[in-house]
């Protein structure tokens, strides 16, 4: 089956890669999380591109177990946000966000045979410890090893991060040429209207779309 | 550090492993979830358990997604409970449940630096496939893989699931020995008190327990 479940945040590589999601298959599935990041409004833009692309369903997940854990910046309203991304692992880093988001993504896959999980983590400039190859690569054995899913049918689930080999330049110029409205798109790690133009998400994204020539209107 | 957090249901296998931790490790910590299961009530077993063995923590976390899938028995009460052990995955299979808590288990263990996580599966008389041995090592792969306590310490975070290779009987007999409190310990799928007697939990404990010779008071 061609179908998938794509986590998307409402931020830019999420975006791109729901634009390439609808054009690579059959049935696009989305699912955003809810776990008290500073920037929540991002879920409003994720909902809104949900509707552009006409997903069959986008799914929000509340997870307040974070509200428990406050080293990170992105949940802790007093740490600051400046730190650069020289640092071997960011302050914005949140504690097993992207191993939690992959396993609750393949619950929804595993009760409704969803054979494909989206994901646009990006390896070449990204300092997190999850968006890594060898990250992504233990995370599907495990989803495929606890499947019933997989039990019953024998076939397969994958994670499917076409970006992990990728720079955040070239995924804006595939989002590009897919017709991405990234003026829809929200980075910002302060969660303001507009958004800081400071943070490391507000400054990657501006070179990224400065070196690819686009304006947002 | 000899430090862990245990995967505490309030049932009979979690409480012979929070026991076994507690002769093992210096520093224990108990993860319980509220994710919607029939059986609720197990939750407040785990609490009066985690209290009788003196834990440092007790962390109760809620999983409100599992709302949006139905198909387990033990997450819809219009499902039939009684369903032999005999089929290939039973109808008591919660989607990708053990690596879910694994997943925020060890987004516990990544900020806290516990470098232990226990959990009691056993395979030998379990059919799920989040029980077997593979899911046990592909999960522990992803775990530190993705965290960023072993990414600054280099450093590992285990996965401690000593039975596997055990059957319920040997489990109990093992509880024996160390003392657990099997009559505060709950496992009912029906999650009636007293328990019903007759789901797959009931007959699994009650066989067990009369093979060790344990009478509950």
């Amino acid at each position: 089956m061609k179908n998938v479940i794509v986590l998307l945040s409402g931020g830019l590589d999420s975006a791109v890669l729901l634009w390439l999601c609808k054009q690579r298959f059959e049935e696009v599935f989305a699912i955003s999380f809810d776990y008290g990041q500073r920037h929540l409004v991002e879920l409003k833009y994720a909902k809104e591109l949900s509707k552009i692309a006409g997903v069959c369903e986008h799914i929000v997940v509340k997870l307040p177990h974070y509200s428990l854990l406050n080293d990170s910046s992105l949940l802790n309203l007093e740490r600051d946000l400046s730190q650069s991304v020289e640092s071997s692992v960011p302050q914005t880093y949140v504690p097993m966000r992207n191993l939690i988001f992959l396993a609750i993504a393949s619950s929804f896959a595993d009760e409704k045979g969803i054979e494909n999980i989206a994901i646009g983590v990006h390896a070449l400039d990204s300092p997190y410890p999850d968006c890594r190859p060898e990250f992504i690569t233990s995370a599907e054995s495990a989803i495929n090893a606890g499947s019933s899913y997989v039990s019953k049918t024998k076939r397969r689930i994958s994670i499917f991060a076409p970006f992990l080999g990728m720079t955040k330049g070239e995924i804006v110029n595939l989002g590009k040429s897919l017709g991405v409205p990234f003026e829809k798109t929200y980075s910002c790690y302060a969660g303001t209207e507009p958004p800081c133009g400071k943070c490391l998400a507000c400054t990657q994204r501006e070179k990224a779309l400065f070196e690819a020539k686009i304006t947002l209107r």
